[in-house]
C-alpha cells in the first residue's frame, strides 16, 4: 500500500510542470493538482500517526484525530479565500456522502467478495450511528432554520443565518472537545480497539520525531500549494468540462481529501475487519460535522468572508439525511452483505446524477 | 382459502354483465370490475407458483418474484394509457402505504389475537428494513429534486425531472437484477426459509406446465380486460362518488392489486409465522420501488406518454417517509404486539383522511 | 426530595403577594407564578399516586396516567382562553423537546457521573421508541398537510386544517384508550415493572382517600389560579424581557409543567435505574401526542376558539423530528454514556438558539 502513495507523489512536480508548460488554470493543471492531493493527504496522515506513536496514547490520539482532516481543511480554506463559499459547503456535503456512501459502500463490496456476510460490533456501530444522527441534526439546523424563514425579508434573515451558524459552530467545537475527552479519556477502552487492530499486521518502529515533523510540515505546505492551484483553476475547469463548480466541489473536491482514507477502509474490510472500516468511514463523517464545518465557519468569519451553514441547495440536506438513514439502517443489524454495499453505491450514483442536473 | 378466490371469479362475468346492462362507465361496472381484480391477482400468483415449482428453485424464484406484481402493473399501464399519470403515481404511493401500513397492520392485529406478542427474526427483518430505507431514498429522489428546484422556471425543470426519473429507473432495474442474484443465488439460504414455510401445510402436487401456463395467460388477459373497464370508468365514478381520482387511485386501486397478498400475510400471521407476514408485506413494498415504478417509467417513455417520478402531492412523500419510519421501528425489536398493529392501521386511516382533504 | 417541593409551595402565596404589591401583569408576578407551577405539578402527581394506590392496579394505573399532565393541561387551557393558540402549540412542541432532550439529557448526564455506561432494557425502550415514532407521525400530519397545500388559497385550507386536526384528535383519543387497555390490561406485565421499581425505596402507607382527593382538588385549583396570572402576564413579560411570546411558550411554559418529572427521572438515573428514567421522559413525550394535544384541540373547538395542529413555525416540526431521531438512536443500543447526554443537551441548546432567532 505504501508504494502506491510514494509513487503518486510524482503528481506534485507534475502539477508544477503542467502549470509551467500549459498555464496555471488549465484543465490539465487542475486535474493533476487535484490528484496530487490524494498522496499528500495520505502522507500527512502517516506523519501524524508516527508522531502519535511517539507521543503516547492520550496526546497521540489527540494528534491523530485533529490532523486527520488537514488536507481537506487546507483545500477548503483556499477555495473559501477565492470567495466560493457555496463550493466549500458543497465540499462538506460531498465529504459526508462520499465517506458514508462511496467509502463505506466500496469497503462493503470489496470486503464481502467471497464472503456470505461480514459482522461487526453492533454496540460500537450503534454508538457511531447515534453520534452521526445527533451531530447531523446540529449541522443542518441553520439551513433548516433558513428554509423555514424563507417567507421573510432576506436581509434580516441573512444576519440571523450568520449568527446561528456561528452559535452552532461554537457549540460544536465544545462538543468536539467533549468528544475528545470521551474517546481519549473516559471511554478509551471502547474506542482503542480500533487503533490496535489498525496496526495489527504492520506494526513497525515509529519515525523519529524530527522526521515526522518534517514530513508533516512539508506535506502540509505542498498541499497548500496544490490547493491554491486547484482553487484558481476551478472556474475555468468547470467551464471547459461543461460542469458546474458546485458539481466539481460536491463530487471531486470532496472525495480527493478523503480518498486515502477510503483505501484504508477497503484494506481493512478486505482483511475482514469490517468494524474498523465502519469506524473509519463513519467516524470521518462525524468529524465533518463536529470539527471541519465549525472550524471553517469560525475561520471564515475571522477572515472577513463569513460563510454560514445554509447549504445552497435543499438537495444537499436530502443527501445528508439519506446518509443518516442509510448508516443507521446498516449499523442496526451488525452485518453487511454485498448487496448493501451495492445499494450504498447506487444511492451515491443517484445523488451524483441529481447534483449533475441541479 | 382457495374456495373464496374461486367463487370471487364470478365477479368477472358480473362485470361484463354490468357493462352490458348499465354502461361501460357506470359506477356499478367500476365497482364490480375493481373487485374482480382481487381474485384475478390471486390466480396469477397461484399459476406462477405452480410454474415455479416445476421450474426448480433458481428459475422458480425468478418467476415468483417477477410475476408477483402482474395484476398491479397491468392496471397501472391501462390507467397510464388513459393519460392519468398522477393517478398511477398515487397508485404507487398507495401500494407502498397499503402494503406496509394496512397489510402489515392487519396481519399484526389478526396474528396477535389471543397472543401476548409475536416474534420474528430480527436480522432478516432488519435487512428488509435496510433495503426499504435505501430503495425509498432512490424512489423519492426525483420528487425531492423537483421540490428543491421549485424556484426555477418550470420548462427546464420538467425535462430534467424526466431525465432524472429515467436515470433512477435504469439504476433501479440494475439494482433489481442485483437483488435477484442476491436473493436467489448468493444468499438463497437467508431468503429461502420463507418459501419453505409458506407451503408448510398445503404442499400438493404442482399443476402440469400447460395448465399453469394457460391459467397465467388467461388470468392476465382477463385482468387486462377489467383494467380497461376500470380506467375508462374511473373519471365518472370519481364524479359520482364525490371523490377525487387521486383518492380513488391512492386508496382503492392501490389496494385491489395487493388484496390477495394481504390475505396471505394475515393467514401466516394467524399461524404465528410473523416473520413470513413481515417478509410478504415489506418485500412487496420494496418491489414497488425497485421494479414496478421503474418499469412504469421506462414503459411510459416508450409509449410516448412519459411519466416521471415526481409525486403530485408532497404529502405522498410524507406518507412514504412515514412508512419507512414505521417499518424500521417495528423491525427494530423483533416483536409485534396488537397495539403496534393498531398504530399502523391508525396511521393508515390518518393518511387516508389527509388524502381525502387534499 | 419531598422537602424541596413542600418549601417551594411558598411560591404560591408569594405570587399572590407580588400581584398585590406590584401588579397582576408585572414581570415579578409572571416569574413567581411560573415557578409556583413546579411544586403544584408535583403535588398533583403525588395526590394522584396515593389515590392510585388506594384504587388498585387497574383503575390506579388509569388515574396515574390520566392526571399525569394536569398542570400542563390547565396552563395550556388558560393560555388558549387568552387567544394565544400559537403559544399553546409552542408549548406542546416545547414539552416534547423538553422531555426528550432536556429531561432525558439531564438524566443521562446525572446518571452516568462516575459510571462508564448505564444499560436499560432494549426491548422496552424499543417499544417506547416505536410508539414515539408512530404517534409523532400522526401529530405532525396536519402541519405537513398544511405546508403541502401552501400553494392553494388560504381560506379553504384553514377549514380543512381544522377538520383534519379534529379528525386526528379523535383518532388519537381512541388510540389513547387502546393504549390504556394495552398498558393496564393486556400487557400489564411489561409496563408494571416500572411502577414497582419506582416505589422501591420509598414504599409507604398511602394517604386516606379524602386526603388525596383534597390535595388533588386544591392543587388543581391553585394551579388554575397561577395559570390565569401567567397567561395574563405573558405578553407584558415578553415585551419587558425582549423575547417573543413564542419563545417563552416553547422554552419556559413548556418546561415548568414537567420540571418535577425531570427531577424524578434524574433521581432514578442517579440510582442507576436508567430504564425508568427513559420510561418517564419518553412516556411523557408520547402522552403529549396521544392525549394532551388532542384534548386541547377538542376542548378548544368546544370553547369556540378552535386550535388546529398546524405549528406556526416549520422549525417546530424539525425539532419534533429531531427528537424522534435522537430517541431512536439512544434506544437502539440499550446503553447510555455521558457523551450521549451531552449531545442531547447540546441539541436542546441549539434549538433554543434557533427559536430565539425565529
Amino acid at each position: 500500500m505504501k508504494d502506491i502513495f510514494t509513487w503518486l507523489l510524482l503528481l506534485v512536480p507534475a502539477s508544477a510542470l503542467s502549470a509551467y508548460l500549459t498555464s496555471e488554470d488549465s484543465l490539465v493543471t487542475f486535474a493533476v493538482a487535484t490528484l496530487a492531493v490524494i498522496p499528500l493527504a495520505e502522507w500527512i496522515r502517516r506523519a501524524t500517526e508516527h508522531l502519535a506513536l511517539r507521543a503516547g496514547p492520550a496526546i497521540g490520539g489527540l494528534l491523530n484525530v485533529s490532523f486527520g482532516n488537514t488536507a481537506e481543511l487546507i483545500l477548503a480554506l483556499f477555495v473559501l479565500a477565492a470567495g466560493k463559499g457555496d463550493v466549500v459547503k458543497a465540499q462538506l456535503t460531498g465529504a459526508i456522502i462520499g465517506n458514508a456512501l462511496l467509502g463505506l459502500g466500496l469497503s462493503i463490496v470489496v470486503g464481502s467478495w467471497g464472503r456470505e456476510k461480514q459482522t461487526f460490533n453492533r454496540a460500537h456501530a450503534g454508538q457511531l450511528a447515534s453520534l452521526l444522527v445527533l451531530s447531523t441534526i446540529g449541522l443542518t439546523l441553520p439551513a433548516l432554520f433558513d428554509y423555514s424563514m424563507r417567507g421573510e425579508t432576506p436581509s434580516g434573515r441573512l444576519i440571523r443565518d450568520e449568527h446561528l451558524s456561528l452559535a452552532v459552530s461554537v457549540v460544536f467545537i465544545s462538543l468536539y472537545k467533549a468528544n475528545l475527552v470521551y474517546t481519549l479519556v473516559t471511554h478509551r477502552g471502547v474506542f482503542a480497539y480500533a487503533e490496535d487492530d489498525a496496526h495489527d499486521g504492520e506494526r513497525h518502529v515509529p519515525w523519529p520525531i524530527w522526521k515526522a515533523m518534517t514530513v508533516l510540515a512539508t506535506a502540509t505546505m505542498v498541499t497548500a500549494f496544490e490547493a491554491e492551484m486547484i482553487s484558481g483553476a476551478l472556474e475555468p475547469a468547470a467551464v471547459q468540462l461543461g460542469l458546474s463548480e458546485f458539481f466539481l466541489g460536491i463530487i471531486l473536491l470532496a472525495v480527493i481529501g478523503n480518498a486515502a482514507e477510503y483505501v484504508s477502509a477497503m484494506y481493512f474490510a478486505r482483511k475482514n475487519q469490517m468494524g474498523l472500516a465502519v469506524s473509519i468511514t463513519v467516524g470521518s463523517t462525524i468529524q465533518i460535522s463536529l470539527l471541519v464545518a465549525p472550524v471553517l465557519v469560525i475561520v471564515s468569519a475571522l477572515m472577513g468572508t463569513p460563510m454560514n451553514l445554509v447549504f445552497s441547495s435543499p438537495l444537499e440536506l436530502v443527501a445528508i439525511g439519506a446518509v443518516v438513514f442509510s448508516i443507521s439502517a446498516i449499523a442496526q443489524d451488525g452485518e453487511t452483505t454485498w448487496f448493501e454495499g451495492v445499494l450504498l453505491l447506487a444511492i451515491y450514483v443517484l445523488f451524483a446524477l441529481a447534483f449533475y442536473f441541479v
